[in-house]
């Protein structure tokens, strides 16, 4: 992914002061320390966090007048002893998942990287269950803020925790998520997000103090999100798009963001084209019979040949379930094996295919040999789930494809993200035809590209003023206004197949 | 006072928007504000206040795409329905009173002036004493605080009353007072400030968000504070210099803000040097026998002719007590009428003189005429207070002009402010030796120069500018560093002298 230089809003200095006397300098608190900014760093200091202020005096003066003064632009934000290391929290706020990035914002070095679950999930696995929830009150919707405010919070502390740091030294922040999730957690309002013709209710990016979002973090720092493109088309996208430096150049290349929401951009001819796909969380390993997150134990390679099965599990552990990318083989491998049918129709005579409850599934994994002494199976309807996700995203490819006159053909590189924890086969996305066709050189997975454009436009004021640039540049093409989507979206949903092919 | 542009930082236009549309327009909601500002008013929208874009999306669809938006700079800190009147508050926090004033920020007219008592004075009178009870604990600290922001929340509220107005469309408000009152109200430390070399925590003008001080008007809007000058003189001062145009030209002018702490500045060939006086609460009516605010039945002129006493109430009401300019007016006319000594004695022996428990006061209003059937009385521990006052004030007097090299008599013109609710009788100033011996003519009571100031501010983006540039302009000088200081004060210690004649 792209490399920038390390130039960030939030930028820390250290600062030594001479003591105030009645003779000669009766210059205020502040204005010693803006006076060493100014006269010591070349930096001017035009305000101050009124929390800031609300301390300056007893701190100087229980420091002996040294200190590490944090700007953001020209804003004192943050006053700490000497000694203090400064910090940064890049977040990925995932419809599922929270990823966050913990960065030294001495030398721009990521120190700590972890996630939690996102526990909006207990009102609803997708965006509209969680919205209409949120509509039923104020306190329901407050709710759903403060759970994942909380989650937010945990998370600092973990990583905190993890290299013996401080949360009340983490100076900045810079937070991505689809648009419903960057609206719920800033306490943006959502209904109109969920009712045609579906527009957010802030695009652009936002600049708010941590302790307006509730976040416990240096009681002067903020928290900046991307901006976002669409209804379903957020900040995370903006961020993958930064992250794989997806911006518009001459040759056609497509970049994907595999979620419970899958963004799709094409970029060609100095344009760039983005859709939002509801793809379902199968991906993520929920909806899934032994589905699970990239932990240990789980499932994250698998390979069918003439019907056995060999795996590759997270840590090496004995195997317990399976995560997205593992799903994704599994799938790949029965369709291949002609085990399931491009409907997803499971073949009951398999000898490794059961029928419980008079639903076929097939045994990957035998009981004895789980780490968990239950066999993991694939079902049928994992199947079925697996390819609604995929019709979804195919279609999605198909709609941009169109947009600007192009075959898949001709695209000449793929960028594949994803939160998944893992990367997925790129073979096995092309067997079952969510991806198109192509020579595999020119598919590119990279892992979480949200949160690794978040951390960049963290890093370096020229990332956060592209992403800004970008997200204005990017044309949202909404599905229901294409043509003939239908029938994209219909001839997209079989194993093996893209519309384009079925045409 | 000084007139001025109207020219706001917090500006509102009204703006048609029209609605989103799945086929042409999916701009987000604040999107199409900032569109109409950019489009129909020539402003650009950088940012957003949160909580306005916490509840943009159903307003702007309850109003049916029409509303009034107020940016302050490029945030935009309010929206409103387009029938709304957005209004502007500005304060004189005062040691004793808080002042007022309501202003329609459509045309910068006042609507409304009023005053509240500040609550503090439950925890001492003086700001020493306020101070040392801050510091008990946090918990005092914080009651300090709160209970000054419950005064400032029930002054916008009783205003609002008055004028039939809502003070959640207070979109803008400019505060002033001493240093002290600025540092308790938003919670800076103050502790340094009765140490030596007693230095504020900040200086600079402060532009914090209303929220963040606790106040609860329109919800993104800001609360601004002009800057300070010293432990002891505060944005108060600068306020007065502010509307009272003594911006340091070349003929020597001198303003004082006469209160429970006196500011007093000299305009001298460009140069602004000012001092600070603890002048008490004489001229409040407060530490005074009789002493009350300028309420209905304050005598608030009064003369002593022939032993024979005529005075004038606020309303033509019955006397029932003694408001600061009276008080200023009786010392004065018994001082002339030599019934108090150079020292404040009392002559015992005068008729009107009564002595009560061992303790001589003048009886200036009978109980039968008295409008609470007590008697109104001059004791000789007012007179004492009133000449601790006057030694301090004038004392400070010299202090500028000895700093200058100049005589009183040069003086060309000293405005005289003060929030006492009635403008004070120079003549008495003057006979009791309070201000300089010059003609009549050169003084120019002003009333509350500091709250005018505060509206200046307000109103006038240059102004407010000035204001900083002014603050930095300003010399302050420390009593403690003047040599000879104590021979200064014991000096001006006597009615009717002035240093300078005492030499």
């Amino acid at each position: 992914m792209t490399e920038v230089e390390f130039d960030p809003a939030a930028r820390s200095y250290e600062v030594e002061l001479s003591p105030p006397s009645l003779s000669d300098d009766l210059t205020d608190d502040l204005g010693r320390v803006t006076r060493a900014l100014e006269q010591n760093h070349d930096r001017t200091c035009r305000s101050v966090d009124v929390d800031v202020a609300r301390t300056i005096s007893p701190d100087l003066r229980s420091w002996d007048w040294c200190a590490r003064a944090t700007l953001y632009e020209e804003e004192l934000i943050a006053l700490s002893p000497p000694s203090g290391l400064q910090l940064a929290l890049a977040v990925d706020l995932g419809t599922t998942k929270i990823a966050g990035y913990l960065v030294d914002m001495e030398r721009g070095k990521t120190l700590a990287a972890d996630g939690v679950m996102n526990p909006q999930t207990a009102y609803g696995e997708d965006i509209v269950t969680r919205i209409s929830y949120a509509r039923k009150s104020t306190e329901h919707a407050a709710r759903l803020r403060e759970d994942v405010v909380d989650a937010l919070n945990r998370l600092a502390h973990k990583l905190c925790q993890k290299t013996d740091t401080d949360r009340l030294h983490i100076v900045d922040m810079v937070l991505v998520g689809n648009t419903a999730m960057h609206h719920l957690f800033l306490g943006l309002p959502t209904e109109q997000l969920v009712r045609s013709p579906y527009v957010p209710a802030v695009s652009r990016a936002m600049v708010v103090k941590t302790r307006d979002a509730g976040l416990e973090l240096a009681p002067g720092a903020y928290v900046r999100t991307l901006p976002n493109v669409a209804g379903y088309v957020g900040a995370d996208h903006v961020a993958m798009l930064l992250a794989t430096d997806l911006q518009g150049g001459p040759a056609p290349a497509l970049a994907l963001d595999i979620g419970t929401n899958t963004e799709i951009c094409l970029s060609a001819d100095g344009k760039l084209t983005s859709v939002s796909c509801a793809s379902g969380p199968a991906f993520e390993g929920a909806h899934i019979e032994h589905g699970m997150r990239a932990a240990s134990g789980a499932i994250e390679r698998l390979d069918l040949m003439d019907g056995d099965v060999t795996y590759r599990t997270v840590d090496g552990a004995p195997p317990v379930g399976l995560c997205g990318s593992g799903i994704l083989d599994a799938v790949a491998g029965l369709y291949s094996a002609d085990i399931v049918d491009i409907r997803g129709a499971m073949d009951r005579s398999h000898k490794r295919v059961r029928v419980t409850n008079g639903r076929p599934e097939f045994v990957l994994v035998e009981a004895g040999e789980a780490g968990n002494q239950r066999a993991i199976t694939v079902t049928q309807r994992d199947v079925r789930e697996v390819l609604l996700a995929k019709g979804a995203i195919r279609a999605g490819i198909e709609v941009l494809l169109r947009a600007q006159g192009l075959r898949a053909e001709e695209l000449e590189r793929v960028v594949i993200a994803g939160a998944f924890g893992c990367y997925i086969s790129v073979s096995s996305a092309v067997k079952i035809g969510l991806l198109p066709d192509l020579p595999l050189g020119r598919f590119k997975p990279v892992g979480n590209a949200a949160g690794a454009g978040a951390r960049l436009a963290m890093l370096s004021q020229d990332k956060w003023a592209d992403a800004q640039q970008m997200a204005r540049r990017i044309e949202y093409i909404e599905p229901a206004t294409v043509p003939d989507f239908d029938r994209i979206m219909a001839r997209a949903s079989y194993l093996g197949e893209g519309p384009s092919s079925a045409e």
